[in-house]
């Protein structure tokens, strides 16, 4: 099988949904760093490859390039079903879907580099002002993720039963921003158990922001 | 065939693109209105539909609530396939739910009201200098929405070839909040003609927020 290749970067949530997405359904992906810090994702070259100038971006043979990690995650599935990473029942799919998308939608677009930039220039904001927006974000988005999680039948072993779906991905991909935040964690013990449970794959394990080429040791 | 039962707004950009999907698969729903001015989306009785206090939520049947527009237009594609709201080919697909990412994901949740108003109270931002931000989240994504139109091969009468898809759903649920928000829209002329095809189509001008009760005549 030929091999994919995506554009990423360490500390990217959504590169990190796509590639713990790879390891799990054991797809081969060569990862090129895109160096956010440097600005590499709006350099022309880039642009032409995603315009929105952000990571992920997925080749997959010859075809343009997959943007947008939820839509990469239903491409892979769709293409390599194998180690489905979404329910068969289309109740079930479409709550692992809204799980997923509370995160991914409603959450992390609002803390991402652009958006914070954006308050502190616009705004005059100092950073630590402009966190507590970033921290609003979290704290909203994890409370309604423990309080579904916690009184919804569906949960178990992982958010949508005893399988890993996307609404894990997007799981732990918020759930390794705490720490990097440093948002307290202690209200959210569902979503603590598991994105624990998850990072206990090996296949999850292993893609793990820090230890990305690039990430701080 | 049961009814299906949606908790909705007229102002609700979420509820719009589900109204329009319903319409277009011509599946009967009774809409029932929340009265998001009043705050009842945050009464205890809405928060044990959906904890997020956010519409939409789609009962269909006796099954607990469905929530997340993509997530729901996701179910009404697996559950009534009748009238396909996404392409068979899966890099046509990815690319319809690119493109619809872009907007519900990237773009929209940035001016919901829960956010525009935790600017105006948090950093005792005037409600213009709040548009700020808003304007900001509208430019961007019709931006690069315009810049993707107009280059990527895939579009045609409509963003995803000639038949519509969740990408147009959500193109239109962003446009039809140019007018409100008064952004201007000359510079984005592929994301106009595209809005103004769907909108031309009865069900979709049919689902319009404006057309909706509650709505201001």
């Amino acid at each position: 099988m030929r091999a994919m290749k995506m554009y990423g970067n360490w500390r990217s949530a959504a590169a990190f949904r796509v590639r713990m997405a790879l390891n799990l359904k054991c797809i081969a992906c060569e990862e090129i760093f895109i160096d956010l810090d440097a600005g590499d994702q709006h350099k022309p070259e880039f642009r032409t490859i995603n315009p929105q100038g952000a990571v992920p971006a997925l080749f997959d043979g010859d075809g343009p390039p997959l943007t947008q990690s939820l839509a990469i995650l239903d491409y892979l599935e769709e293409t390599h079903p194998e180690v489905p990473l979404l329910p068969q029942n289309p109740r079930e799919r479409a709550r692992a879907r809204s799980l997923a998308q509370l995160v991914a939608c409603d959450t992390h677009p609002l803390y991402v580099p652009r958006v914070r930039n954006f308050l502190m220039e616009n705004y005059g904001l100092s950073r630590e002002r402009m966190l507590e927006f970033l921290r609003n974000a979290f704290t909203t988005g994890l409370g309604v993720l423990e309080t579904r999680l916690a009184q919804e039948p569906g949960t178990s072993r992982f958010c949508q039963g005893d399988a890993i779906s996307h609404a894990d991905l997007c799981l732990v991909s918020l759930w390794v921003g705490t720490g990097i935040f440093g948002i307290p964690t202690e209200p959210y013990p569902t979503v603590k158990r598991i994105a624990e449970a998850c990072l206990s794959v090996e296949a999850i394990a292993r893609a793990h922001p820090l230890r990305q080429p690039g990430a701080p040791s």
